[in-house]
């Protein structure tokens, strides 16, 4: 192969080959050659779940059969701020809120997130000396690798977005403890506590109860909780998630937790029902502001929730049939990575959510590989504050959109992408 | 009658009756208590559809047919964040917004209203010099009566709120031109142009045209144009808006206008859609915002009010429907007005919207009367910004809730009420 430029299908592509290369490189580069000739439009972007998986809630489209609430409300009119009680019950203990703290949303408990924040900027949360908005600096800690969008909103906002390492069991509590406990500009930290978001770590009971425990150096200091994957199984031994809320209670700091969640990922992906909880008093707080915002949310989505998923057991066994469409395609994941990767890389093997972590070094450069390739993957860096991995290594695959021939594609081409750009560094 | 505490029914009401007080108040106080002792329930306090209107939408239960946007887009699933085209483009004409400047929201156009001052005091709008909350002073301007819930926003934020007359044709608009032209505090200026909440009033062509043309000491001065009853005609004769955000473009306002309208009183008024429309650059702003707050509306409640809707003459033929149920309830509220107020107060005779805006001398004792009376209104001031009418004479009747009986004794009550109050007076 000549050095320079190589036309290759629709695409010009140039590289140098390099002649004092082994023969693994050259090899390397056959394969990246013959996975460009392909032409391939893949997308393992976001997690979105599959045209089959949404097929298992299109009975939605035909409920609620009643507009009539458990109580007789007429759920097609206005009001209802809170949430019907009936869905707040279901979902309370799966959710581990008790439902008279639990606050019912629109399709987006991302929209309920950044909203808190909104709320905390502007009006005092209990026990913040001042709005957010007048505090010389606000910070969140923010467990890396991380949800790319948890990032946006705090940067968005201006907030100092400071990472910590997550450790098999959660974040590096030590590092926690010591940046809550001395800096009075910590007022929050996202956490996706379960099946996290990219690595698939469920926190451990003892980092939990740390969370719950630890002294903060800001009274209005706040987790934002972000419980997107509470029922979200990929196996028949669930993740066990220990109650951070009524853990926090119990340390003498009740309104430490936000709690959200949401049936994006379980019904219809854009037409869900989102989850907020918290203290009594953070309750009061969120629905106070809320109520300047909106007279109500959607009660006849909530029916239809209610209606078809019926109760903590009908969720369950609804979650059971999106596990045997996704569990083999984060079974082939693990295997293609397995026999095309091998020692070039790590990744978790989770079992539930939505994601897998892949780690390689240079990961920039393997996504920008894997783009020229026709695989699109959210771009390296994503899963840190800022866009920024400063090891250049975590790469965030989203297995679940794709069929599973694509998704082995497009997975087997990656690993060509690790290769070659491993053997150019070699 | 004697003095004193006087036992009606299940209540003790205490008043003084007048020894020197003339025939008009010893029958006006015996007038009220016949009707405190019938120990009524009733509640003129919102502008809520009533059950038989919202019957008219039944079959969107049953809706949509199939979950695919005339493009192909996968409604059920995340995404389309500015909404889908075939909604856009069915509610552009009756908005007056191209449907490329059509934003579709959630369930609740408030919430687009308050989101939209969330973005501009957090992220400077298009000509802004820097936040708003980081202003010294920001003040809108509020046409009164008006809508409490726009007041309630603006109050929580800390703006500044100055009351500005409702004539006839729209707000005074020689007190508007010179405010906005000389304080740059004037960032913003409530409006509901159509059909007016309370007063009824649709604001003439040459408001409209001044509003669009007049100088503006705040470069970032924006009118919060709330189209809410932009479809919602109760005669044959509709009144003509004329297009403010064409004609503050063509007088080189283009980023002047942010409109605002929703489904909320044509479909089901906890379940419709919500739109937000402005310029070119204004909704680049907008749709930048709302990236960072959700990753998309319901797109599947858009294609059921599409398949629903169908297009501009199916919303107008839905809207004869609401206004053969609304317009005798508007009939009967002139008429019990006319024969048991007479010139003791005025009131608005709407040809459109959802309210009658009622002018009696002392209204908040009216409303207090009225409330001891089992008749619930909105709190009197609720029409005024900080729920100070300095007059103390406006009164919201929302008569399109209760039955037509119903409506009859509240109005008939309300009276008793009015003119019980004003003999006490004489």
């Amino acid at each position: 192969m000549a050095d320079g430029f190589l036309l290759v299908g629709p695409r010009l592509l140039s590289f140098v080959s390099d002649p004092f290369g082994g023969e693994n490189l050259v090899n390397a580069q056959r394969d990246y050659a013959d996975l460009v000739q392909r032409g391939l439009s893949l997308d393992l972007t976001r997690g979105k779940p599959s045209p089959r998986q949404l097929d298992l809630s299109n009975d939605m489209l035909r409920l609620p059969t009643s507009f009539r609430a458990a109580d007789g409300t007429d759920a097609r009119n206005y009001g209802g701020l809170q949430g019907l009680p009936e869905l707040r019950e279901l979902f309370a203990p799966l959710v581990q809120v008790p439902a008279g703290q639990l606050v019912v949303g629109g399709n987006s408990s991302l929209a309920l997130m950044h909203d808190t924040i909104v709320h905390a900027l502007l009006t005092p949360v209990p026990g913040a000396a001042r709005r957010w908005v007048e505090e010389p600096k606000v910070t969140f800690l923010c467990p890396v690798p991380g949800y790319d969008r948890h990032f946006t909103i705090t940067e968005r906002f201006g907030i100092t977005m400071v990472p910590v390492p997550m450790n098999a069991d959660g974040p590096d509590m030590d590092v926690v403890e010591r940046l809550v406990a001395t800096d009075a500009s910590v007022k929050g930290m996202w956490c996706v506590p379960k099946y996290s978001n990219p690595s698939g770590v469920t926190y451990s009971a003892e980092t939990v109860r740390r969370l719950a425990a630890m002294p903060a150096a800001a009274p209005d200091f706040r987790i934002f909780w972000d419980n997107a994957y509470a029922v979200h199984h990929l196996t028949d031994a669930p993740a066990e998630l220990a109650d951070l809320l009524a853990l926090a209670a119990e340390h003498g700091n009740p309104d430490r937790v936000f709690v959200y969640a949401s049936t994006s990922k379980v019904t219809l992906a854009g037409s869900g029902v989102s989850f907020f909880g918290s203290s009594p008093a953070n309750v009061e707080w969120f629905l106070h502001n809320t109520s300047k915002q909106s007279i109500g949310p959607d009660k006849v989505n909530q029916l239809r929730h209610v209606e078809f998923l019926r109760d903590p057991e009908g969720v369950a066994a609804h979650m059971r049939r999106h596990a045997e469409l996704i569990w083999p395609k984060f079974e082939l994941v693990d295997r293609v990575l397995a026999k095309e990767l091998g020692d070039l890389g790590t990744w978790s093997s989770p079992v539930g959510g939505y994601f897998i972590s892949l780690e390689v070094p240079h990961a920039a450069e393997v996504v920008a590989r894997a783009k020229a390739a026709g695989i699109a993957l959210t771009p390296a860096g994503s899963t840190h504050p800022y866009g920024k991995d400063p090891d250049d290594r975590f790469i965030r695959i989203a297995p679940t959109f794709p069929g599973l021939d694509e998704l082995e594609q497009a997975i087997t081409g990656l690993a060509v992408c690790a290769r070659l750009v491993a053997d150019e560094h070699a």
